[in-house]
């Protein structure tokens, strides 16, 4: 079992800020935003007398609310095509259990979210990266590379969309190519949809928009980024497979129910009028653009405008983004600041792969990303390790 | 993977309930006591703008307040020997994952709860049952009969103390011949004390109680029977094995963190007195005599007296407990009413046991227990397929 790719680098950060210096920290993916009062509230003034366990699939009305989203976005389910998980977290185990048998592959474009090797250990399968380039914003790879590392054993292909890290979305043309790859060598698609609602530049295309993939899509989904409630470990697999659902249910059954007071928010989220994302975006979309054109300004850093979700992929002109994260914690100051950041090395399954990049989430406001990038620009000029 | 073997009787359930009946459950362990108001207005009454992220192992002050609690049951933990967890489930798909390797065994003496069947599945490893007898009120197996079925791969036992489902309270003597088992085969010893509060007849004694154990023990726990709070989602996995925690650390940073508005309640709930538990176990206590007074009087119906948990089980005068309890809540009535039982053929993995025994669970009061004792006591006397 593999250890989270950026932990090591914590003891740096917790000693930095033990010297009094102020560390930014564009490593996680934990917005600022509020999550909205009114969904805290449903829980906070919830009547409860005895708190009981919830059906394994969750709640029947949050499940009928939760359809409801889906139509909105143009997704086309019902309650019983949803099962409620702890988190996207869970969604993406009981989605490998129930798609894959053990042994079996799982093809993803790398870099990919980070903790995919550790479901794919905990699910006894095997991740077959193949590598999108900072060249071509990372997009999805061409679709012959892909289908070059189907072998018997390969039952599906898993992409994040908008992408942790990069933060790419695929282009309708892209994820019909999937589907037509999909279809052909009857794999399911996989489609971790966490930053559905954070799409900038184009209208979102959803795996379950892709007519006549119905039966091959497991979508994964969770309300942490939507909402801004990352600790509330709600999420949701979402398939009209009737069999994946079903083999779904039974893991579910398994853990007997998801969490139930934050179930209650979860339900309160879809209450929330569709203009409630106009101001996040609105947000992030800013953050973005400032993040975007303070790196791109920066020589020798390279820096695809991501469409989604809110990373930043870069190209640093340093010789170990490892190396320099931990030098920024380490051996670096500008005003009393750092700032954090994450080693791309850890998104890829290629050893080697990511050594000059590293993700930075646009998490905090204006002001101190504005801040974080004075700090990155200098440190950039005196690193010893530069190569620009 | 195995469907939840109780999971066919709910149909019966609800269509009886549509015809009007009252059906009392005594088929599930979720108790009908109230969860203590002050944990939950802990959570109501929480100060929350972003609802973040916990660390992967939890809370820290949690942890700590965690360990006081250890400590007050005699059991000598720190918090950094303590991971949280979704429930006690995900501390059995940890403990399982983390102690394991895909193929290897693990002993685990039967009949045992449900869901054990799905974990192994989950975890890729094979259950070895050895079989506990209810002439012998389901004491631990002769521990011969245990290490006779010792292969090179087996890595650990299994057992849930109190037990779910027969109620049996291990002695101090059976967990030294299981410690010294575990010694001398250089096996873990994970221990499910979900009910450890729960004991009516002699003092408790947890696997972290047993001297010279303390690397081998992995303790399996949750807060949903402690304090009637299973729809909370909040476990933990404890163990004194730094290489066993780091495992599980490993997993847990996976799924990034454990439920946070539960945490908040497990978190005050230390803090409730431990006289707290005084109401609930006398409450327990006086559903239990009542249940095993009016079994013991049924003809044909044996049933030994259960010292923990709030299970009993029985032997019944049936042909076969699965299509006893579909009767009763298909054909059975009485005076508007019927009774949902837990056929003990799930609590088995060898084929054929338990066919004749079925899990009453106390989580009713005592009118409803000995409304549902009147409604099975008539039951037995005309059902068909009675043997007595």
């Amino acid at each position: 079992m593999p250890w989270s790719p950026f932990r090591k680098l914590t003891p740096y950060a917790d000693a930095a800020k033990q010297r009094g210096l102020t560390v930014h920290h564009l490593n996680i993916g934990q917005p600022d935003i509020e999550t909205p009062p009114s969904v805290l509230a449903a829980v906070q003034q919830a009547d409860i007398r005895v708190l009981e366990y919830s059906p394994s699939a969750g709640h029947d009305s949050y499940r009928r609310k939760l359809a409801h989203y889906y139509q909105g976005v143009g997704i086309d389910v019902a309650a019983p095509d949803i099962l409620v998980t702890a988190g996207g977290s869970e969604a993406i185990l009981f989605a490998l259990l129930s798609c894959l048998n053990p042994g079996d592959e799982v093809i993803i474009p790398e870099p990919f979210y980070g903790a995919y090797p550790s479901f794919a250990v905990a699910a006894g399968v095997h991740i077959v990266p193949v590598t999108s380039h900072i060249e071509h914003d990372y997009a999805l790879p061409p679709i012959a590379e892909l289908e070059r590392v189907i072998t018997p054993r390969t039952k599906a292909i898993l992409v994040c969309n908008p992408s942790n890290p990069t933060g790419y979305v695929y282009s309708r043309t892209e994820l019909e190519q999937l589907r037509d790859l999909c279809l052909r060598h009857h794999l399911f698609l996989l489609s971790d949809e966490a930053y559905r609602e954070f799409c900038y530049d184009a209208p979102y295309v959803s795996a379950l928009h892709l007519a006549g993939l119905e039966q091959h899509v497991v979508l994964i989904d969770t309300i942490s980024k939507r909402y801004s409630a990352c600790g509330a470990r709600i999420g949701a697999l979402v398939t009209k497979n009737r069999a994946v659902q079903e083999v779904a249910l039974k893991f579910a059954q398994m853990r007997v129910s998801p969490p139930g007071l934050a179930q209650l928010l979860g339900e309160a989220a879809t209450d929330l009028p569709a203009t409630y994302f106009d101001d996040a975006k609105a947000e992030y979309l800013s953050r973005r653009n400032l993040l975007v054109k303070r790196l791109q300004a920066m020589p020798g850093v390279v820096c695809p405008v991501p469409s989604g979700a809110f990373y930043v992929m870069a190209h640093l002109p340093v010789d170990d983004t490892s190396r320099f994260a931990q030098w920024l914690l380490e051996e670096f100051e500008h005003e009393g600041q750092t700032l954090m950041i994450s080693p791309a090395a850890g998104f890829y399954a290629t050893p080697g792969l990511g050594r000059q990049e590293a993700r930075l989430a646009y998490v905090r406001n204006v002001e101190v990303l504005d801040q974080a990038m004075d700090c990155l620009a200098l440190a950039l000029t005196i690193y010893p390790g530069r190569t620009a």
